[in-house]
């Protein structure tokens, strides 16, 4: 039995949500409210020492942080591939998912912003701003990177999802919650959608976890 | 020919420097003054769209994200290897790696630190708090998954050195930025100093950089 400790809101838990659903494989879903602080429980800390999601006990292992993870999928469950087989597309497609998953993700993390409201005092127009720049700063160079590349297809990598989807759709996203526009990154745009026509992004996707609420207002 | 873009207070530029140190591989690096804002110069922004360093010029391609390159160099350059064979073993070292360089590392880049005091207008003391907190929450969990873990040896992952100490050495590096305490990660200071004691992290140290300035004040 594959088990995913995750929250609905949470992109990193998606990637690993859609990442397992293009893989085939059934999960069953530990939901840890991060709002409430559920993630930061004893017995949850003592599987996951950071008190983050996700992370998946699999094989008698327990993976954490979600490239690894999927990473791991992709090694143990071959088909379909996550990752191109030539190392210089390994590279990119590693590239291209880490500069989502470590420049523009983790500085508009949850945690991240609940500091600057509590203890920095910073007021909510000064937050949402902070949430959109880094997105908007990463986004201009994945755009670029990605309408570039004779390597990107009907996906950031050729004509199959993998990784750098993985990364790209939950970020897109979250660029919903504070209304950037995306108008400027017409090929992240394509491409998001493209993902979302397929199941295992749209059983991914927040709104479509069991754990899920209703937007607040 | 290798050539790395860099600069000498870059951890991630360093973790690189040390990989290909390492793996025995000459390079020749080309400097990027992140503190004149130099990264962000057209020629440089057309290699690297993004603006930030490293990026590795290599058998013809140009590999950005400093956790891709140094997958790629292990990958075509397999001795001394970097990542352990098995896939348990590889989503150990990927997760202990990418802990720092998701979770602590991004949150505290010199653009975020930046941002705080300049568009938030944070003073000093603020933005030192802000450091090491997330280093402070970050190695918490670390020394955690280190000291609990038989896989743990002389180095994160048994007794060679690998991806994991890559990106431990230049966050400890950083943390005596701002003067953190140390003491409650023994585990941490012990396999800092066992890679220190390696000539490869050695000559990857900021103050052995060609562009290394005298520290201010």
């Amino acid at each position: 039995m594959i088990r995913l400790h995750g929250y609905y809101r949470s992109s990193a838990a998606f990637r690993v949500r859609a990442a397992l659903a293009l893989k085939g494989l059934a999960f069953e879903l530990v939901p840890h409210h991060l709002r409430k602080g559920e993630q930061r429980a004893a017995d949850y800390m003592q599987l996951q020492p950071q008190g983050l999601v996700p992370a998946l006990e699999i094989d008698g292992h327990v993976l954490i942080q979600s490239m690894a993870i999927i990473e791991y999928l992709d090694a143990t469950r071959p088909e379909p591939p996550l990752l191109p087989k030539d190392e210089a597309g390994r590279a990119r497609v590693r590239g291209l998912a880490q500069l989502v998953s470590c420049d523009i993700h983790p500085v508009d993390n949850l945690r991240v912003l609940n500091r600057l409201r509590r203890e920095l005092g910073q007021p909510e127009p000064e937050v949402v701003a902070w949430y959109n720049h880094w997105i908007a700063e990463g986004f201009e160079a994945l755009e670029k990177l990605l309408a570039g590349s004779p390597d990107t297809g009907r996906f950031c990598h050729g004509d199959a999802p993998g990784l750098a989807d993985l990364c790209l759709v939950p970020q897109v996203v979250n660029a919903g919650n504070f209304k950037l526009d995306l108008a400027p990154y017409p090929t992240i745009r394509r491409i998001h959608a493209a993902c979302l026509a397929l199941p295992a992004f749209e059983q991914g996707m927040p709104h479509n976890q069991p754990d899920s609420e209703p937007p607040a207002g």
